[in-house]
């Protein structure tokens, strides 16, 4: 078998084997076929696409070229959920909690990343002495007595994916739905649930902004799951404005424990519902979507879900009375109020541009080295349908730095988006595909 | 400016600037530009094409990218003639000794290059001591004196060119026409003359297969060329067989110089006369085609173009002596003659087949480092057309080798094609361009 011919195939627009597949995978993962030509086969594949059973091979080509955790000595359904990505989402510090506390076991794997915040583990490092380096056996221990545990990911869950996304994102080859959707799900098989719930977002903020790519890509991903034995379900929802009215990492912390009280903001808990009402029912612990959200709802009315944040943060080491005392949480010396000029109704809120804001104020990393300032961020006191008038406070930057918070004051203001008339309300869970 | 945008934008089928291009061209030259993405850019390339102004920067581009021939040194219009290559190819053998006794400076750049035969260069070093390493000031006296001289390309001309072939040939990024072209005219360009005649091969023994090909591959190198202010004609020319009789280098040789004794072989004699008017036009010797036909067709009948072989034989250090005596070229030891068995008629003698069983006997290169027999080879008996009987000889093996000349023979014998019925005859001169 000859790289060359694969690539010529697939340019061709024939379909390639499963043979083929493997052997381009497993040879460009031990280094034996060059970036080269890995480069070439992936531009071709943005013109040409991959099939069904293409996609399926390449996930799981990708899936087998490092390790696959085994979770069978964890009890019950294991459900994972994963979201692609936005501003502000701090769904999986207040679901995790809410679902573990019905008894659903949560094993997840998770990473720092890049971004415009730091990743779960670093926002959970807000508690202090809080590690996510566990051996593999004190995280099935951890998970089987709290069904709770967070470890960090280790280096060699689909290696190729790792190697491969490194070369497409310089190659220009990043924007095909079936690369895209084969890179999640290779990571995520490699995790071992038994269950996937994905939350797959839409809007201005999201890799995906036009609401048809999301449910391409929700699709794609939902099929390859359910061919590789998988329950699966995607959740689309909406980030045409950043996720509930924090981001940065204390401050969405700040945020998480406020909804475990019962206080988290309308745009938020219903997307912690909607994907919550799907993970209780992949574990099999209702049997209708009504009685999955009436127990979800009762893990904050009564505290339970508080209390296993509490119980998991102590597990691996932190702090838990920063859970009851979340204003001990470290805080930006520096507070600057976005004021608003016009009257009308917000009918905007630019994503991206605010979570540029909070990378520039040192919330995120730009490289890998970057470190994180934890306690810098933005406060959104007004969203999306509110009415303003002059004067009012749009939202609070959060900083340690004057100058750090004037560059971010800018982009907040072009953020914003104002209009006379109240535009009509979006909604948050576009569609759920099963 | 980033390789990324050059690579995402060619991708969306947008048109690129001159500065991109030249850019890409200089990066990748120096190393700047890593290959992974130079592939990326060919495969979206394949897909979107260029338009005739990327299609000029890019040629502009490669030629520039190294040292560009000034001829000014020679007098009179430079007239360079150039092949897409094809089997049994010994045009310019012929083609040169004829124009440059008419008085037309040939100053021409070989290389020895891979193949079923060696290039001119290893053809013409079947005269003992002949040598083509040249100074350029040796090179230019020659010329201007004897009115032809071939020097050994230098590796400088257009080493974008070389370096980026190299990078196709291990992609699947080779057939697409824009490059293609621009390939072959960076180096045209760069080699200096003042008009360029190209001899564009089609049929089974060519680059090009199909007519149409062949015919938008003339199209783009004429436009190119004119674009760069060149006078251009492009022949295209059939190769659905091997070109005149003889395969291999002695034995191309020998052709040669029958051919100057006015002994050629019918197909092979129409293409060096259509090219040859062409280089008598553009070089200004001749108001019309039929003046430059009579003008060419003296040259052999009164023997110029053979004293002109061998004057130019003889200034750059070969035994003369042969080209009046050329039964005293080498020929392989071992001689094979390819039996018929069926009656008919020769309907086909597939080419590359035949250009395979010369490779077989050691008659080209392989590789870079490989050594070339110069005296082995196949003599066509039979050719397209022609009545066949059992017993009579298709074709003579020349080889050292008896392994070597019976697995030549199997490949011969699978190249001829015999039918019950007599094909109608193929022109030679599909259509000239300008």
């Amino acid at each position: 078998m000859r790289m060359y011919e694969i690539i010529n195939r697939k340019k061709q627009g024939e379909i390639l084997t499963d043979q083929e597949i493997q052997f381009m995978i497993q040879g460009y993962t031990r280094g034996e076929i060059p970036d080269y030509q890995m480069s070439a086969l992936m531009m071709a594949i943005c013109f040409q696409g991959m099939n069904e059973e293409e996609t399926l091979a390449f996930t799981l080509a990708m899936r087998d070229s490092g390790k696959v955790l085994d979770l069978s000595q964890i009890e019950g359904i294991k459900v994972d959920k994963h979201s692609t990505g936005g501003v502000g989402d701090k769904t999986s510090l207040v679901l995790a909690p809410m679902v573990a506390s019905l008894g659903i076991p949560v094993a997840k794997m998770s990473g720092r990343g890049l971004g415009h915040t730091g990743g779960t583990i670093d926002k959970l490092e807000c508690f202090p002495g809080f590690s996510t380096e566990l051996t593999e056996s004190q995280f099935y221990q951890n998970v089987n007595q709290i069904k709770l545990a967070i470890m960090g990911q280790t280096a060699d869950l689909a290696p190729a994916d790792k190697k491969l996304y490194a070369l497409r994102d310089v190659t220009a080859t990043v924007d095909q739905i079936s690369l895209i959707a084969s890179s999640i799900m290779s990571k995520k098989l490699a995790a071992g649930a038994d269950a996937i719930v994905l939350d797959v977002k839409t809007g201005n903020g999201a890799f995906m902004k036009q609401e048809e790519d999301a449910f391409a890509l929700a699709k794609e991903m939902v099929r390859i799951g359910k061919n590789a034995g998988k329950k699966m379900t995607a959740v689309v929802t909406d980030m045409s404005q950043p996720l509930g009215n924090a981001i940065g990492n204390s401050l969405e912390v700040k945020e998480a424990i406020l909804s475990l009280n019962g206080l988290g903001p309308a745009d938020f808990m219903e997307v912690v519902y909607a994907l919550g009402r799907e993970m209780v029912l992949a574990a099999g612990k209702a049997e209708t979507a009504e009685e999955a959200e009436y127990l979800l709802k009762e893990t904050i009315q009564k505290k339970t879900a508080l209390d296993k944040l509490a119980e998991f943060v102590e597990a691996q080491g932190g702090d838990k009375q920063l859970v009851y005392q979340p204003e001990l949480l470290p805080t930006g010396a520096v507070q600057l109020q976005v004021m608003n000029t016009e009257k009308g109704f917000v009918s905007g809120i630019q994503a991206e541009e605010i979570g540029l804001a909070s990378l520039d104020l040192g919330g995120g990393r730009m490289t890998k080295e970057s470190s994180i300032d934890l306690s810098v961020g933005l406060l959104l006191n007004k969203k999306r349908g509110d009415a303003v008038n002059p004067g009012d406070t749009l939202a609070t930057i959060y900083a340690n730095d004057m100058e750090k918070a004037k560059k971010a004051y800018g982009r907040v203001v072009r953020a914003y988006e104002i209009q006379e008339e109240k535009t009509g309300p979006v909604p948050m869970i576009k569609g759920i595909l099963r």
